[in-house]
């Protein structure tokens, strides 16, 4: 076991839970907690992507104009799905400290648990209520509610798991200071609860007051991530305070567990793919009695009329398809994923959750071609948000590569060049075809489609450069030892590279 | 690393393949295949499952009677859930087969697996297509087409893996027999594809024989694994050939990876939890007009409107939950997921993958309280249903506990008892359910919210027995070595109640 101790202690490696006779915790009733981890991982990050459904489902049928009541409705939406996104992230987040101080769990934590995601589960509907009757106090009371539960519930959590110190992490089962980490994790899990419990009291009589909280509640802990890392940058690492130094030993500040910022992002991303489907399902199957008459019984014929619909899926399913590709590469070189990371990760995944739309956009042309120049640039805009900031994890992660970033994709290392023409391609190619569009309007479909094809083979073209600049490398054994020359994304930004002609450091 | 090597050495442990400095296979351009794998799970359970969504999502009004049309449209919708998840689950299968033969993945196997699942996905559009035009053969014909495309893919993951050898799992890899395992997992793979060529022949001409080639597609592996396992019960394990014996140390028809069965049902579990929210956010948002003119402006009037919408939403989230802790708790103690287990799962996860329609079905009380009787019924055989099946799962592992269970699991161990408690607790429940609708049918609607509220409550009250009935055998030291005396479950059946009895052999 010469592998050293993984910062979260409370994950536990899967295979080693359960295969083997030698493992034997259930005897005792506790049980490892990786899987519950990873289908609360799967159920925070369905709920916190499946509120794009109702944007996409936004019926605008042939003859209406994109008018005002459209336009609001739709912003409706959109708003709904971003405060859900981020409150589910804010409370996934939590919900991944609270199960680094807890690195087992038996039954009761188990049940607890599922209370914890069914309340999570409700939020979106208190949003519902909140953005379509704005001014009846009702939905953020209920919204309220439904925070301070949770907090209930994890609060429970932490006092039962403090209760019987066997199912805390080992660390904090052997501190002498239980105490303490026990203050400082309630502290963590209730600034929000709090919060709202302030709120839920103005709402009963000054409501603007409790929509300024819960702005506090979602967009606080991002704020002040990103200051305080914007702080560290400008001014030096902050010096932790002295009895930090003497107690915590096991940093609650720390980077968010790798596994679980995975974990996540997976569920985003395969239930991204997945949504799209079931719309061609649903809305593509012509209608018998249609193929009867309009067609006069050909489904050939009637399937061809929604051939654009077919094209926008194949489109959009290998765009999230490659985003996650990029990401799956990004993070297998990945150390260790500090906070700044993981805040630009969820940004990322915010507009890949957004990417349906992007499908709905794409597969409406064929209906309405008289507004496609918006929709394009607006499909291209979310694939450029998602994908550039994939793309400032990267950089972010440069910034502390020696603790941040495998040997291998460091500057000058063997994979940075082509983890860097990976990662830009999709910002790239987007730009690209938006300033297209504003170039030769005309064609603007015709550019997104294109792009949407070249792209998936300039990966697998990416891959063949790559092994055609390696095998030039060997050809000259003098060259060998010199990082790999530039291998520029097609079309790629030229701004970084001085970091591809740095010497090897490693 | 005293750990027995685990059968599937494929599954490389999570946390084995990205912490720690020491891990460079990047470097050679090779990963772990650990994070695609889950993430195929992933989008292969939601593609299983969401196709019930069309189903719920079938509009019953208020003045329509359950007639003809309706119901041939229900049968339809339940035809294209049952064949996706089933024909989703043989492909799943395969895949996992052909993952235990790749170890390790590249970039180009990455990206053609995201092309494997592409094609997938598009397969609950061809059994639409099918179901609305039984006649035409194009749907058919599509599905064959897409089938081939798969097989197409995965013989070229398996023709690139036998290309590149340090691709392969560790054992075939120092193997001296490797064309022999390719043709042997080639066969696997290309099965299914070769049946429907044949089929794909049928449909231009003689479409009948497609499908009768389609259902031995989709049917044929269950009954062949069905039916092999009852000659293994009735005759004895079969002789395995002797070939097999000298070059097949790796065995492919061995037990499914139990990781990737836990992935896959957590998958489904999930999605089905949050499919419930997607109904509540769009359908019980009141309208603002309705407010002011119906109930004078008072929301939380127009919310009361809903309420058994929301016990229903609650209800349904509480079973889904509960029987994923049942799932989980059982697999804790699984060492190894044998192929009927697997089959069994499998079924359990199609019901589980119905409780939506259930959840439809309570909700639409409210509406149409004259066939509430019916819906009532439905609901049960569903919750029935999906909980008897993780009971079998449970006693075919008990048939071979040696092999399958942890000590502590198997008759006569410690959490024996407690284990078949939980798993006797939901079809016991919904099975009295039923029953009593039959006598007291005009409070059926009551006895089926009463259930739904109950189980939770039972499920803590499980737990404190059990702690109860440890504490008296504490207190008794004389009797501290035998077996927990029987703690039944509330209500449960007495037909398994001998196992309880048995002293423990372990």
């Amino acid at each position: 076991m010469s592998r050293p101790q993984s910062p979260e202690p409370a994950l536990n490696v899967q295979g080693a839970s359960s295969i083997g006779p030698g493992d034997e915790d259930a005897a005792d009733g506790t049980q490892h907690s990786h899987r519950m981890l990873s289908f609360s991982d799967a159920l925070l990050s369905i709920i916190a992507t499946v509120m794009i459904l109702p944007v996409t489902h936004t019926d605008i049928s042939p003859e209406q104009e994109f008018d005002k009541s459209i336009q609001k409705l739709l912003a409706t939406r959109i708003a709904v799905y971003l405060m859900t996104f981020l409150i589910v992230t804010v409370a996934w987040a939590a919900h991944t400290r609270l199960f680094q101080v807890v690195g087992k769990i038996d039954d009761t934590l188990a049940l607890l648990n599922l209370a914890c995601m069914m309340t999570i589960t409700f939020l979106p509907f208190t949003f519902s209520l909140m953005v379509t009757f704005p001014d009846v106090p009702l939905g953020i009371f209920l919204f309220c509610m439904c925070v301070i539960a949770i907090g209930a519930v994890q609060a429970l959590i932490v006092g039962y798991a403090f209760h019987f110190p066997h199912l805390l992490n080992p660390q904090i089962q052997r501190s002498a200071h239980q105490a303490l980490y026990k203050r400082h994790i309630l502290r963590i899990i209730l600034h929000g609860p709090a919060l709202c419990f302030a709120a839920a009291g103005f709402s009963l009589f000054f409501y603007p007051a409790s929509y300024l909280l819960m702005a506090t509640v979602i967009f606080l802990p991002y704020v002040s991530k990103a200051a305080s890392w914007c702080r560290g940058r400008l001014v030096g690492p902050r010096e932790p305070p002295a009895h930090s130094l003497e107690f915590f030993t096991f940093d609650l500040h720390g980077p968010l567990s790798k596994e679980r910022v995975e974990a996540f992002s997976d569920g985003v991303y395969a239930i991204v793919a997945t949504l799209l489907i079931l719309d061609i399902c649903e809305d593509n199957v012509p209608d018998p009695k249609d193929v009867r008459e309009k067609f006069s019984g050909s489904l050939v014929a009637a399937l061809s009329e929604s051939g654009p619909h077919f094209l926008a899926y194949f489109g959009s399913f290998a765009t999230v398809g490659l985003l996650w590709f990029a990401h799956h590469s990004l993070f297998l070189h990945v150390r260790k994923a500090t906070q700044p990371m993981g805040l630009l990760n969820t940004l990322s995944l915010a507009f890949v959750g957004g990417l349906p739309l992007a499908y709905q956009q794409t597969s409406a042309f064929a209906q309405q071609p008289h507004d496609e120049l918006e929709r394009v640039r607006v499909s291209c805009a979310i694939i450029f948000f998602a994908s550039i900031f994939q793309f400032a994890i990267w950089t972010t992660a440069l910034l502390q590569e020696g603790e941040t970033l495998q040997p291998s994709a460091r500057f000058g290392g063997q994979e940075h060049a082509f983890m860097f023409a990976k990662l830009a391609l999709y910002p790239c190619a987007s730009l690209l075809a938006f300033a297209s569009t504003c170039i030769l309007t005309r064609f603007s479909t015709a550019i997104f489609h294109l792009m949407q094809i070249a792209v998936p083979f300039a990966f697998l073209l990416l891959r063949l450069l790559v092994r055609l600049a390696l095998a030039i490398l060997r050809a000259l054994p003098h060259l060998a030892l010199r990082p790999a020359p530039t291998r520029p994304a097609p079309g790629g930004p030229r701004d970084d590279t001085c970091s591809l002609l740095l010497p090897a450091p490693c």
